[in-house]
């Protein structure tokens, strides 16, 4: 261990002309409030190990919705309420299967996860030799060979982006588009390499996206040892069969709610801050990185702005999203409303990347917003979120972008690890770290202050 | 889970005239050849799985001096030796215990371990009364009290500090100078409050430091929950007792060594940078944060600078330092060889906090140099350094500081996981992430090629 201190960085030069000194003060006390006092762990635990999994249309949803709405009740908002979304309702229906069936070697049973409102095989298992193809080029050059079969797609995420999300963005393709792309030639069923770089071999589900031109087909995900077991094997034997066997399928919608939390402005009451994380989550693991943690930052900075006796001057809005997962229709619903009632949005700021430890804001906005953003700088960077750069938002508040023409902020944590645990059994409790997740809400505290306190 | 994708940040102003083509291209193939091909994690497995614990003095020791040395040869040095130096050789002596007797209460034992280099109670129980303070200056308060009794030093963590280490630095006195000062006044033996913000129960040791005018006493740190509920049963039975068992002691000092590795220079073989981190351990847990991973990334820079066929201008060391927990003698060494064969050191880096996430590098140096490595910020940055700070170096390469002035430079990446492990049993190689420690890596390879390249 090292035993020499370091002082806190001066590194930003940026001028900014705010009053420095109240600023520092208060967003020190919003740190020290939520560091000591801090409920967002707890209130985790309780979100993951007494409720769990809460995809859209389960009882754990409903569960869930209780659970947000008496939280933020209890944490001081002057009013509280639940605006009604018809969701989407699928079910994984069972156990998904799939078994490698060499010809002339020992069946091997692979580590699988039906990818997310993919159709199933009505728990039938559907057998077929395999084609593997590392992206669509290659595809597009076998075309003639998929008919009857199962692809294979073996893209492997891409080490080089230091920031996982790119690697992210450059691989879903093959989850979102690749069953589509596949059934277009005839193939039967689709098994995809999952999105991550992690050191296990838990599969990562996650949505996809049928073409109506092409028929819908049955889609797996596999987990990376296995997915090179395979990629290896298939090199042996040209006419390995996979045996398919998921049960995933399509109830009829469900009412889902955004859980909203007000804090009223003083000033202008008619502008709205609107701040949140998405409440469903995958039905495997815990939904805790994805989006416990944003779920929970939320309701922490609602709690210590209360316990501060913060006054805003601007309406302050916590919006726990229904639905983001397999179909975003909380979001919509909330910019859908938002526009009917005429309000006037000034930023909307999303926690939906992970609980880890704070690096960055990303803003969607005017270069003048921006400009203003980073004379903030100083005042939030000792906390952790030391780069403010452009684009970005979330998936729940984009909408509000798209229809309003809302400002979006997104709040971007350390990426390392996330995709580790994204959407796969391993994203629970136990993989986040206390002090990462409370960090996060600090920045996230003194990110709603600052817009609150000198407008965007 | 967010799907937008952000764009890297392009935050940094300084001008530099360095030839940022040809050097971001090469940092960018060390970044792919340590991300793609990289064997710290393997590495760090081999080193934390079969040999585990190395304190100083240990079978384990001479195990991670073996394999060191011979992965250093195989990393591509063309030139690996061994410099020995004499390091104390603490035992544990066995299994610490300490259980609370309360006053008609039930018996309860405490999960505690023997601070490093404390003496035992030779297996007999050492049983007083305890006398819980809170501080040195509670402890002076009181100090007609102390007489025969085991003083607990209850001083939390604080949590406040935003980077960990202030907080390690705020509470540290009382493991290292907390028995001495309870001697001082006739107590018996010492139980403090284990140096961390974990939310386990784990006890972490470390180095206490007698001072020779009192009474060496025996000493223990306790988990976190079991401080906790001590302190509210102290409060509820004034005749708490403690009854502590443990068996530490010295035996003869034993000849250990630093592992070096050389890149000679082909323009400047006389100048030296050294780069670095120490192959012991705490005899608890593997050693993995604390410090495989500144051995495994130590010699990952060699491997990637060997594997791209680099031609250092100066010569570079690399160095598994000896003793760094109970006795810095082996930097004490390094040091004092580098002043009798009149080397010059022209700047000394050190891994030592952690295999976490890359955040920055901190400098012990003139303002010229700082300013001058300030110019390789937008270089570094976007593999996770994004900054630069004054102050800080690191044990090892302190001496080299006090006996020859060279500059010091210490890698600092996330610390907010740091001291949930430190010196606890839960170091353990599962508590890595191999994303994390592959950029400790590659940043502390792009700062040894741009060192070499510029001079500093």
């Amino acid at each position: 261990m090292i035993r020499k201190l370091f002082l806190a960085p001066l590194l930003f030069s940026t001028v900014f002309s705010y009053s420095q000194t109240k600023d520092e003060v208060f967003i020190r006390r919003l740190a020290d409030e939520i560091l000591h006092n801090g409920q967002a762990y707890q209130n985790l635990r309780t979100l993951t190990k007494t409720i769990g999994a809460r995809l859209a249309g389960s009882p754990q949803m409903y569960a869930a919705e209780r659970w947000g709405y008496d939280l933020l009740k209890q944490s001081g908002s002057t009013r509280v309420y639940k605006q009604p979304v018809m969701v989407p309702h699928w079910v994984r229906g069972g156990k998904d299967e799939c078994i490698a069936l060499p010809a002339g070697g020992k069946k091997k049973p692979l580590q699988v996860i039906a990818l997310g409102n993919s159709i199933g095989t009505k728990n039938v298992a559907l057998t077929a030799a395999v084609v593997m193809v590392h992206n669509f080029e290659e595809l597009e050059q076998r075309k003639n060979e998929l008919r009857g079969k199962i692809v294979f797609y073996n893209y492997k995420f891409n080490a080089s982006f230091i920031r996982t999300f790119e690697a992210y963005g450059d691989a879903v393709k093959y989850r979102s588009q690749g069953p589509s792309r596949a059934a277009k030639y005839g193939a039967i069923g689709v098994i995809v390499r999952s999105m991550s770089h992690s050191t296990d071999n838990e599969p990562h589900t996650g949505m996809l996206s049928y073409d109506s031109m092409f028929a819908s087909i049955p889609a797996v995900a596999v987990g990376l040892k296995d997915a090179d077991w395979l990629a290896s094997e298939i090199g042996k034997h040209a006419q390995l069969k996979l045996s398919i066997k998921t049960n995933g399928h399509f109830l009829p919608d469900a009412e889902g709610h955004n859980i909203i939390a007000e804090l009223k402005g003083s000033e202008k009451p008619d502008e709205y801050i609107t701040i949140g994380g998405h409440l469903d989550s995958w039905d495997n693991g815990e939904g805790a990185h994805d989006d416990g943690a944003g779920i929970t930052q939320t309701i922490e900075v609602l709690r210590a702005l209360v316990a501060l006796g913060y006054q805003p001057r601007h309406t302050i809005r916590f919006v726990l999203f229904a639905n983001e997962e397999n179909g975003a229709r909380g979001g919509k619903q909330y910019a859908t409303a938002a526009q009917s009632n005429r309000e006037k949005h000034i930023l909307a700021i999303e926690s939906d990347a992970g609980g880890f430890t704070p690096r960055a804001f990303s803003f969607n906005c005017s270069d003048d917003q921006f400009e203003k953003a980073k004379g903030w700088l100083p005042l939030i960077g000792p906390y952790g979120c030391n780069e403010f750069i452009k684009g970005g938002g979330g998936t729940d508040i984009a909408p509000l972008k798209d229809q309003l023409g809302t400002p979006l902020c997104g709040f971007l944590p350390d990426s390392q690890r996330y995709f580790d645990l994204h959407h796969a059994a391993s994203d629970i409790f136990e993989n986040v770290n206390k002090r990462e997740l409370e960090l996060g809400a600090v920045n996230m505290a003194a990110l709603v202050y600052l817009v609150d306190r000198y407008g965007f």
